[in-house]
């Protein structure tokens, strides 16, 4: 039994929240959906309802075994709150699976812990995820230690694949 | 290698198309999906926009080893073509898994597939279901033979699942 953390903010890309979440349930693991207001509606940026079912400012790594960051425009907004970064840092000390797709790089580089470390993004936030220190290559799936990244909804596929085979150990 | 047939049209629920096609397309095999028009781009009930790969019209069931019909309200516009009936009759006396998910049992009504076959769908057309002679049960997941029904879009992991499982035989 594996228990997944994942952020939800308004304008998150639909699928990039939704598939993996299924995809982990689909396992018999638990998904705990943190967003800014627990119960709050949050809006897909295609316009996808996701009920937060907690608050982030409640979370803590200890009671999860990974970490999932949807793309779209949410990270513009989550990276800017400090809870955010402390909690992508604290899975990132502690090794745990981090797993990233699009633009969900800008917490990441936020948290500060993509330097030396391979990833990739959409190509939208490339030179960001460079100047951040990331080595950045052009894949569906790039698996770097315990960070997984990917680039769009198009890869999907692979990345949920890739933090269920990590989870699995 | 496995070829799976779905449909689309404007109004589709989008999770109910877009999880199981990409959970299919993580053990490498095809979907492709058909709708009225060929490239035309449908818009899912919640937004997701989804491009045809293909017409239905120019559809044939010895192409493929499935069929996957999602729900929303697209089963109501589906239904009035000759063509997605026959089809759906020519998966149903082949035996191929049929997998339809909330209404898109509307589908199978007028195709006329459910006759003593027990299935599952939303709530909202159980009356339908049951005056076409199923055995109408609630439950996340229903098989009865090559047919696979469930209820909703929460049900998505389990529905998913039994399709893959009865495609790897």
């Amino acid at each position: 039994m594996k228990r997944i953390l994942a952020f939800v903010d308004d304008i998150y890309e639909d699928l990039e929240l939704l598939y993996p979440k299924i995809r982990l349930e689909e396992e018999s693991w638990e998904v705990v959906v943190a967003g800014p207001e627990k119960g709050r509606t949050y809006r897909g940026k295609n316009g996808y309802p996701c009920v937060a079912d907690a608050a982030i400012a409640e979370m803590t790594c200890a009671e999860f075994d990974a970490l999932l960051i949807p793309g779209g425009f949410a990270p513009d907004k989550l990276r800017r709150d400090p809870k955010v970064l402390s909690l992508t840092r604290e899975f990132n000390e502690q090794r745990k699976p981090i797993a990233f797709i699009c633009h969900a790089g800008w917490i990441c580089i936020s948290a500060d812990i993509l330097r030396g470390k391979t990833a990739t993004s959409t190509v939208g936030i490339r030179d960001d995820m460079r100047n951040a220190g990331a080595e950045w290559i052009d894949e569906a799936l790039v698996v770097d230690g315990h960070l997984i990244s990917s680039r769009t909804p198009k890869d999907l596929a692979v990345f949920a694949r890739a933090l269920v085979d990590k989870l699995r150990g």
